[in-house]
């Protein structure tokens, strides 16, 4: 019934490179099918101007999408001289979620910002950069830990994101873009390794919905969430 | 226990005054306690351009608050030449939820802006701009359809939003800016005047949730919701 | 003969209402017959940077229109990225001509900026915003002296407007819109409560004017400041 | 009394060279003392949209500044992003003044654009951009008229401007840079060949004005404008 | 000497992988060394608004770097909100080169887009993203081959780029990073299959160069080409 | 053959007027033929931030042209908000190329500004910049140095600029705009008094080039460069 042929509840195949960009402190190119991000984590030996003194990091991030990662071509965004609210909203997202994976306190006062450049989009790129941003501030912090700059891990918890919604009337797991563009009820849930929530979206589009769907899609998501989680920590070594 | 001395489970005060900008289609001053958001509706006579020839109209919402609508005064979003990332996803957040309570092929190739601008912030002002921009959306309907311009009300259902989160260990009903900038977890919802929902948005802001809690705040948020559908009704008569 | 029915000679209604918004150190909306404007005013404790060590204060205004504050919508300046020639050349002159009625070294160097928005507009925004302004620098700058901040009163006079022009041959006091779009000369006149002058602005559109014209509309102008000035008197208390 | 050595009522030495840009449809570089402005006038053979249909044509100015045309040097508007406040007012009533002087009817639907750029600057730029730029115009109008585009000539009277203020407590004609940075009240008065006036622009800068000092400045202006008008006669030749 | 290691004459290892972005007409990953630039050729079938009617197409580029292409992380342009002036003269440089390898008559009214992405950076993006645009763009065209779109090549003949420059007073090929940063001079330089000149832009940086250096860093240039147009031919089978 | 009846290696008539603006601590007129272009220099008695405590300074330029400086008028890049690539292309050609004739040690940590202004535009516009800011900059530095600001000169040699192309099959010196526009292959040269070169653009405009028609091309520039530094030795007495 699905577009790709794969069952309600499954995932497209994941598959996650690190060390793509020589330059960072922490990199990965994530795969979930068709949509492809390449993640960085650049580490700031400052924190942004309010933390001043708190001794308190921060976690950032920034969104783009090449502008042939889609199917017609995209205006490039800095030629517009733009940022879209959609991105906006997507990067704002990200940050927020990854915050919510780390002591900030044990961080210090320094700033790591996580790039996520989208290659290529088949729906899901804002979960993808979320579970790839993960392994990059990972891979970063474990750099500042074995260099004894950091001395204890500021990381709580993995941090991965799923989004599920209902396609001709069932629930689905891990939406490409032909299902995500037709569900009338979709959403974007982000939670930790030990399964807490951290972010959930849902937006009717089209169709209102319902407690118990909403329920039936959080079963989905979760166990979408703890494949994500597993193929982190295989990449994580 | 709350700041406000309210009970868990209370609302602040509201009022929806009607008719309050003599040149919009539809407007009113909604006052969620301190929290007021003067809504209008602007009816232009043309969809947008993407919808030319598809006999559906186009419901959108822009989002502004007045510099010295909070505790300290923000910079003129006209004067720094950009709507800020919040802006964006506000306004985004509204346009979508009324459009998800309207048949936008009964509208006819038209568009109706609702116009939300803070006066005064203390804490759910997208809350706010959504339940009182859809009186102002519901009034300029009602003009149309009175005037013969439409002859189906586009209107399928009230749509109305609340805030709710976790205020010093408890779930607490529609906070205000004492509570947000504490909540550990804090959602809004958007639902129908049917109860059903259309859009759930939750954070962890430095605690993560469980379903549990995430259920817990979702029943504050139905009692909530049907305060402000029977102050909208009141309000349009 | 005009359109309101009201003499040549005549004022719209004046009301000013004080403390409107709660966050604001002063606050006033003003209503000039249909014409509405928030003003408020924001204490900063520094100067600008070319005042430091000058031992001056500044007081600086900004100025803008709710979209559907006319008769048809306006773009919202935040969403075109600029203000527009207008918008900066009124809110230039509302900071004049309230700099001009205040003892800028008794202010010591801080910093008012007082914010003028147009709720709702029936020609003569500019002026309104101006006495307006005013009231709110003066409940600013009262709330400064009763908290011992200040220990003179920087407050040299009152300030007020009025605009006045020739429509349909006759010189009129106070144009609302309907007479303003038809004026071939008119003028916005900014006057202290002695009666001195601060600002003249006056323009022929379509036709120019006689030096007689102008000593007409001058004596107009005297009688309607007079009055507004009332109206600040009495709103302050 | 005066930095240059001048009486109160004379002006700087006036200079109006035409024909110095080849490809303007009318040119000048004019020069009030050392203050030198040079002035184009490009025909559009087609109105602004709003005018269409309308059988009338358009008079538009802009204005810039050479960053060095002043004492220190200016940022480049081009590389700041924006045309300052001061630009768009300035340009604003260079385009509102010319036009006054225009039979729009008699134009036909086309425009044009007066661009006034500083070359040097000295006090009283906009006044030299108001009275060169009417020079480029009429040139222009009358290269149209020679050509048979246009059969009736659509100037109606001479525009031109000056500036006064009150240094050091005397009334005083054609402000430079010295006077006009300590003038307590100035003014920049358009008046037509006949002595009708365009606009009127008076300021207070730190000291308020009466209406016999603002009598006394408009005297100034009248004897001021003739001589410039004198000057414009003499160079169309 | 070189950094590297390598020759004076040596490039570094150069691999084009080619299909790397499913949505694009053609695509592909070219490395040199550790410069990595993804290339992508996105077909319209419409010319821009300037070539309407004439019957010829056109191609164009645009250039970016992701944040953390280099050794320290830029500012997104998009973010920033422009194009660097360095962005705009490289992205002008790749459409003048690839241009002159076409018959824009051959293309039809169409427009073809190549876009350069640099994912990491180590020197010479400029001349990888024409050596590797142009791959890009001959798969594309190929594509509208195949189908029948175009009926003739409008292909005329390779182009590629190469850079050279004076490293510590010896001319060499193929400037990584390490060697450009300290090279007095530098150039770039494009050219066809046949080995005719398509752009050369040489800069003193710090030292002036002769005529017989120029000439040298021709003879390395001319070899450097040649090796990349062997391996665009390998690329496209 | 040539529009203009030049012979092919004939130079336009140039003269260099300097001491034309009067705040500027340098400043020049230069006309090469139709082509003028002010030039200023401005004097900074700080150095960029990136150079502090390198005891060295910087020279920069900025570029600009009059929007009727052309044929048909251009909008001006104030008013648009950005300057358009080929403006930041060339201003950035200037500034390099006047920092290779200068020592920058000697000049210590200040800042030297060259802006040019096009006047008037017949091709060249770009080479007329070199030369006559080379001589905007000298004056500057000639300033300093009667002043006992700097005690050694650090200008190092003549510095100026001349374009060359292949017009109608010939080589041509010095292309005026008729030319340019025609041209398959033309380019920029910038030399130093002893004929070292600095600065080599060429490209190839519909027709590529080789290296012997190159060869010609640079044996036509060193010639109008000769012709260059002769008269800005002249100007500068």
């Amino acid at each position: 019934m699905r577009p790709s042929g794969r069952n309600l509840s499954d995932m497209r195949p994941i598959s996650i490179e690190t060390g793509v960009m020589a330059h960072a402190e922490g990199s990965c190119l994530i795969r979930c099918g068709n949509t492809h991000v390449l993640c960085s984590a650049s580490v700031e030996e400052t924190a942004p101007r309010w933390l001043k003194g708190s001794g308190q990091g921060w976690v950032t991030a920034e969104y783009g999408m090449l502008p042939r990662a889609t199917n017609t071509r995209n205006r490039r965004e800095a030629a517009s001289g733009k940022q879209s609210g959609r991105t906006q909203e997507i990067q704002r997202l990200i940050g927020r979620s990854l915050r919510a994976g780390v002591d900030r306190r044990a961080m210090g006062e320094r700033q790591i910002t996580i790039d996520c450049d989208v290659i290529q989009a088949d729906g899901g790129t804002r979960c993808a950069s979320i579970t790839g941003g993960w392994v990059a501030l990972k891979l970063a912090v474990d750099k500042l830990l074995k260099a004894g700059v950091l001395t204890s891990d500021p990381i709580v918890d993995h941090v991965a994101a799923v989004s599920c919604g209902i396609y001709a009337g069932q629930n689905v797991l891990d939406l490409d873009y032909a299902e995500d563009s037709e569900a009338g009820t979709d959403g974007n849930f982000v939670m930790t390794g030990a399964g807490r929530l951290i972010e959930v979206q849902m937006s009717a589009e089209g169709a209102t919905f319902s407690r118990t769907e909403m329920d039936g899609l959080l079963d989905l998501a979760e166990a979408g969430v703890a494949q994500l989680v597993a193929a982190q920590k295989a990449a994580i070594g």
